[in-house]
């Protein structure tokens, strides 16, 4: 099990867009308590909006873990970025890491923590069963994200999702599937790091049986639409076995963000094509709702749009960001 | 880039059932010439036909490599090979395995192996580079065998395919995804060892440019009817990106063999699944044949059946073990 060391200072690197400081950008939005500052190196374009320090500045005031918080194509830790963990590791602070690439692989790294009596964390080789997945229906109510697209705020729906059942009384447990879930619930697992075999069966394992009017609330992956990780979001869906799925959709993409030549469906087409597959472990799946990530729309539009649809899929409509998930979790509570 | 030492002994272990001995099963089929025996435990109730050696018998015949052919659910090493193994390689054979669990990480046969100058070779663990997908469209024509379930014949038809357009003096090639493939082949890559973010991008390399008339025939894995695997089997399907797919099916499977509470889909659904889930990376894609295992069929019975699902689907219909697949490999002949 994994144990982070909080307060964190947030590393940017040279971070171009929001989009790849998604992991710090998670961080500072869902346990701002837990951040101390960010880090970026000269050239960066985002910011968390936390308070700039440097790593002494950070070390004075009781920074844990230096905290790598964007996530380059390919998860490769760029070279100019060591000699930021090596300063980091002298100041006395933990590294955690979400990157594919490991921090225990760079050895001067590893001779630096041992040293200095400090830890590397790989949180997305966290070491979990290699089992394979039965298929088997357990007990307990699931609530799965799922996306149009990655990126788009199927983590952060899932957590809103969690909040506001508990807030209503339910029993219900955030579920991390991805580097920075881990890393905001200290547990979890990294679901596109494991090996493909496994996929389904860690998905089984990470919302084991539970009581009857329990809900998991578990983070989604990928996209069944895009063409580089449809499989991580099928082993996922069918390892978690939803009762149900809420869709996550950016209405400012026409193409997956990475793949310009792959469109992005219809929402009925996208939430047909989840129900079908998700039938394979759970025939009584549903889709309960939409999340919406209205930023590129203006309030008018937005109400608009959200009206608009939810007339047109006869669901709720929510953007977690702009109103919250209550219209979800009211539906999902008056089930019981 | 692999390379093993040939001929084989194949390890049979004390393998209850064919369906777990389909490695040793497949290598011996289409590789007879590389296969000098096969040694069995005490109590094992299958074979392939090779004749039984023992250890030494085999390195006097001039083996290479104790080859392991037999699969056990979960892909772990059981304690009692560990002693088989090192008589292996004390006798002076390579030890050759397919499994999840590493030869490399049993230190006493790691260092009988440095000690007797043989090799330990984990055919799964090929360390491909870890690049993400992209969905581009590449040139060269692709075939991709898929299933119904696990297990009944891909990777048979795909070699059968290969070698039935090469016949027909066509370029083709095939590309091995598991273990035994890349045993039989001597390259290719275990897919479902593959770290899940990488499955379509290694899918992708798998078969790289060609020219326009070269047919790629890419061997499957999984199905995406089956709760452990679907994954890597959609992520095979989008880096493979194939124009044509064959559906392999066992008629006398009602259900999922590993699976009892999941049912085996209707062909014309399957076929519509494939396509639509294919589409994603070719629009082009469309299923070219049917493949059927037919070995729990008379004679009589498995013409009539053949003749109905022709009728049925409009679509030739082969066992590669019963008259082979002239049949599909003719038609795509007749498109050059």
């Amino acid at each position: 099990m994994i144990s982070l060391r909080k307060p964190y200072l947030l590393f940017l690197g040279d971070v171009q867009t929001r989009w790849e400081a998604k992991t710090a950008l998670g961080v500072a939005d869902w346990c701002p308590d837990d951040v101390i500052g960010e880090l970026a190196l000269p050239g960066a374009q985002a910011s968390t909006g936390q308070p700039a320090l440097t790593i002494r500045q950070a070390a004075e005031r009781g920074a844990g873990s230096l905290l790598i918080g964007v996530a380059p194509a390919g998860g490769r830790l760029p070279q100019a970025w060591i000699a930021v963990l090596l300063q980091a590791v002298e100041a006395g602070l933990d590294i955690v890491s979400g990157l594919h690439s490991k921090l225990s692989d760079i050895p001067a790294l590893v001779a630096a923590a041992q040293a200095r009596g400090v830890k590397l964390h790989d949180v997305r080789h966290s070491d979990w069963p290699r089992i394979i997945g039965t298929g088997i229906k357990r007990s307990g109510q699931r609530l799965l994200t799922v996306g149009t697209d990655c990126a788009l705020g199927k983590k952060y729906t899932a957590l809103a999702l969690t909040r506001e059942l508990q807030a209503l009384g339910m029993a219900a447990s955030f579920r991390a599937t991805g580097q920075t879930g881990v890393m905001i619930a200290g547990s979890g697992v990294a679901l596109d790091a494991v090996v493909a075999d496994f996929i389904a069966g860690v998905a089984e394992q990470l919302s084991p049986d539970n009581a009857a009017d329990h809900w998991d609330i578990v983070e989604g992956q990928g996209s069944l639409f895009h063409p580089a990780y449809a499989g991580v979001t099928l082993g996922l869906l069918h390892g978690s076995q939803p009762d149900a799925i809420v869709l996550c959709h950016d209405p400012a993409r026409s193409h997956i963000a990475t793949c310009p030549d792959t469109p992005i469906p219809a929402l009925d087409e996208a939430i047909a094509a989840y129900l079908q597959a998700g039938r394979l472990t759970n025939p009584e799946i549903r889709c309960v709702g939409i999340s919406i990530n209205s930023s590129s729309l203006s309030d008018l539009d937005w109400a608009e749009y959200r009206d608009r649809l939810e007339a047109e899929l006869e669901l709720p409509v929510v953007d977690p960001m702009r109103g919250g998930v209550a219209k979800i979790a009211n539906a999902l509570a008056l089930r019981r």
